[in-house]
């Protein structure tokens, strides 16, 4: 960005093997002082699909975006769905690597398709939130581009800010959300980058045919599932599904994560969110990404049917609504639709807004008293400022101790107290509070919740598969074939790329990403110190089981010692 | 404090061979969960004089105040002259140790005899300034108490705010600044602490005879001195006479650090000073503690002889001064007093305007702006609190990265790129950016400041002797005569108590020193990391002399191993 110019590089052996998030930690590693300004020249701005990006493979085209984070300090990689990680894939791009910075307050978009890759100026764009950009990048480009982008909240260099992505309507915007991802891209000068993959190739594979079956079987699995298949959950009600459920365990973050059920959880519940939205003449079960099997998306309109945000998810439920005490699926739609068009996490900012609340700059369960914060930021005043460098700065500058985050950032919505092992993966996991690290959610059943037993364990292995699906750009939700069995994912691997991988290869990728992600951030500076729960919610009790979180901190500094 | 109850306890033997800062530090390391939150219930305030406190020794008198910091996250040990440090000596109190939290929003004074200490309300005070603070507590127990107290900046859990003292004269205000120790004391919820020493019997002495000959000798070789004695620098311009010298050397940070040498410097000087303070009526050559031979403060009056601020330092001159591009006296003065009266470190405040002012929020060269912007801070406005967390947070928050700040504090009048023993220092104390933890200006013509050479063992030397004092309560400008005989300082501790102590026992008491506040430092977090000078300042060479701030990291690393 400093010379404006772009450059195709090979790729280099040592980067071959990797892809997505493992792909980010490496270069990290290699390529960036860890103890480097994040918002300077020498950190550096990644964009990488996963391994198994690009293909007919059924939701593996997560995009991973990363960085030096600019809230956390250390490593990070965030991800979206979307066209963004098939497209880039697509255009034959292993990693798109944003290096140096232009001159103070200058602003570009990029723009690449099979043949080139360009630097324009966008200084024009900048007021813009990442709606209007979109909208103006494919109005240049055409529609069919997929537009990655940056809100005012980038462009101010705040810690909250993501980069937003395009989907499948208009309407639709993915946040890679977490770590300031926005301010780095803003810190680079980049307000968009446009992919347009139309004239791109089918990759190509080294086995057609164990390929096609082994997706074929993937897809099947999905299919058949009583969970991802069309009456299951996640697809009638996408990440929302699990809002009763949450607030039932006690774990639903109320009003500045003060207590753990929401009396008015059930106006926010997944079957609520489906009743209202088809009742509306909404969409639900649509598919973020071109020919996933699942299709847990939804378009939330308002009661006239007009659309507001796609899609409403769980955390943004959960930080938008019971934080800040709002019981209204509209009110919280609204609020992340702004969050969206100003380019910013709703975990951070929803975090934030609760933590300005308990200072009295809000009001729980009045929208309008968050509606005003949220344009604070956007403008850009010094409040907005404030509240947009996260929870973490926002508590500081306002007093307030009862800050709820890791390694300087917002939990998501699972108070750690009443879900420990997802405590263990805020404080251990090398992203900070982060629960696509590594959600003990789904093992309720099998580890106690509420008790210090095996949390350690459960939240490594659940790290462990977070980093396969993070780097083959494989979702979530797509997760129970390939967790049931390895070998499938070895066998797509394999058929794509001819590496001749075993599962023990594949497994030992894992460890080797967790491994270099916790040497970043060692030299970076980070300690057992960091690796914690806030010490308030060791000694306060939440209600309704009144726990506190009481993992040992000895066994939380050893999980990691088996890898 | 959150059962307001006070308690007298014997000295543990543990503690016993300790006084000021290495009390503190022990304290600290035995006491206080290095991972606490500083501003929680677990952090401890403490108030401890040096170890020839209370004597007659002269400039003995200096109170040092700790707790882990707000600021840095790290040990913290801040001191002052005034009497403080002597009336809790003659109290008979080696260390007051505030522990735990009143309720929420509560207020007290702790009022201090020799007879008793009594925690009492003090809501009533909580808008007033140390000013008003200090007057009323007079008003209640008499003129003659000392009153440590902590202003609005404090109240509000800023960290820039230090604890104020009374001296000499009414107007005198001498602040333990550094660190954020007056958000300490606020999260304790004390406004005050009075000391009334008035019944106190003199110490007891185990060889008075050896004691008052070394006394003696002490305080000639400072009379004799021709820096210390009446005809001396130190006597005559006091902190203010390097000025002139700093600038020369291109060290004198003009505009939030951007230059090292400022056009109005001539202006801000120690002969000026006096000059105008005579001419005016004010006061030069006054003592900030009974009994100093030295006496190097001023009482600066404004042109109709009016009190403006007792005592106006170098550091102040420096960071409200030429930082923020003011080139008048009496414009510094006005900025200081409103930095004592609201309880703030005028370094960290000066920091935090410079880095302000390059956001736009003030101009450089003019008061006003920069008189508005403490006002915010003394009202609590949220661009006040910004400004008031310091110089680290206002430049995250505001998008600033060039904030002149090691370890999470600011930097004090001397651009480590052109004072490079000094940017050693900044790094690697344990305190963070000090000067009174080791200033190489003092040595700039045995090792040259623009050079990497030497740095590191200068700043080791000047670390281990800022140690001695710091825990003797010796003030620094009293050091010539103890650095030249380290036997002097012995014979006065073993004349004192009779502990029979050799040179190699006030060595490793230094030595043991730092080791316990890099061991507290260590288990708190702080890494490598946090050892170093800002990015920028190792990219961005300073005029007039070009360079950039080059020791290399290994050296600085390897500082302490020969501990």
């Amino acid at each position: 960005m400093d010379r404006l110019e772009t450059k195709w590089e090979a790729v280099s052996p040592e980067y071959e093997h990797l892809g997505g998030r493992a792909l980010i930690a490496r270069i990290l590693l290699t390529e960036v002082p860890p103890r480097c300004d994040p918002l300077g020249p020498n950190n550096k701005l990644i964009f990488a699909p996963g391994l198994l990006g690009g293909t007919s493979l059924s939701s593996s085209g997560r995009l991973s975006i990363g960085g030096k984070s600019p809230l956390t300090g250390g490593v990070k990689e965030a991800n979206c769905g979307g066209n963004g990680g098939s497209d880039l894939a697509r255009l034959g791009i292993k990693a798109l690597v944003v290096e140096g910075q232009p001159a103070a307050g200058m602003l570009y978009q990029l723009h690449i398709t099979k043949e080139r890759a360009e630097l324009l100026p966008a200084g024009e764009w900048r007021g813009l939130g990442t709606y209007d950009t979109a909208a103006r990048a494919r109005e240049q480009w055409g529609g069919d581009c997929t537009v990655l982008s940056i809100g005012q909240a980038g462009v101010f260099l705040m810690s909250a800010a993501g980069v937003a992505c395009t989907g499948h309507d208009e309407q639709d915007s993915r946040l890679a959300a977490r770590g300031g991802l926005g301010a780095l891209m803003g810190s680079k000068g980049l307000k968009a980058v446009v992919l347009d993959a139309e004239a791109a190739a089918a990759l190509p594979l080294a086995d057609a045919e164990l390929f096609r079956a082994s997706a074929r079987r993937f897809a099947t699995e999905l299919i058949e599932s009583p969970k991802t298949g069309r009456k299951g959950a996640m697809h009638l009600y996408g990440t929302s599904a699990i809002v009763a459920a949450v607030n039932e365990m006690g774990a639903f973050p109320t009003r500045n994560f003060s207590a753990g059920s929401f009396e008015a959880a059930e106006n926010l519940t997944g079957q609520r969110l489906r009743e209202l939205t088809l009742e509306r003449g909404g969409k639900m079960g649509t598919p973020c990404m071109a020919g996933c099997v699942i299709a847990c998306c939804n378009q939330f309109v308002d009661p006239v049917g007009n659309p507001v945000v796609s899609t409403l998810q769980y955390e943004t439920i959960g930080l938008l609504g019971s934080n800040l005490g709002i019981g209204s699926l509209d009110e919280v739609a609204r609020l992340n639709r702004l969050c969206n068009d100003y380019g910013l996490d709703s975990i951070e900012a929803g975090a934030a807004l609760g933590v300005a609340a308990e200072a009295g700059l809000a009001r729980f369960g009045d929208e309008a008293s968050f509606t005003a914060l949220l344009d604070e930021i956007a403008t850009g005043s010094v409040l907005g400022r404030v509240l947009g460098q996260g929870a973490v700065v926002t508590g500081r500058v306002l007093g307030v101790s009862r800050v709820p985050a890791a390694r300087g950032q917002a939990m998501p919505a699972y108070d750690p107290r009443a879900l420990k092992g997802n405590g263990v993966t805020y404080a251990t996991s090398p992203m900070g509070a982060d629960h696509t690290a590594g959600n003990a959610f789904g093992n309720r059943l099998e580890v106690n919740p509420l008790g210090t037993e095996g949390q350690c364990e459960l939240s490594l292995k659940l790290q462990l598969g977070a980093a396969m699906l993070d780097s083959t750009g494989l979702c979530l939700f797509a997760r129970p074939p390939v967790f049931a069995d390895p070998q499938l994912t070895v066998d797509l691997i394999n058929s794509r790329f001819g590496w001749g991988w075993s599962v023990a290869d594949l497994e030992e990728m894992q460890r080797a990403l967790l491994q270099t992600e916790l040497a970043f951030n060692e030299e970076a500076g980070h300690t057992a110190a960091d690796a914690r729960i806030p010490e308030y919610m060791t000694r306060e009790p939440l209600p309704p089981h009144k726990v506190v979180f009481d993992v040992p901190d000895a066994e939380m500094d050893a999980i990691f010692s088996a890898l």
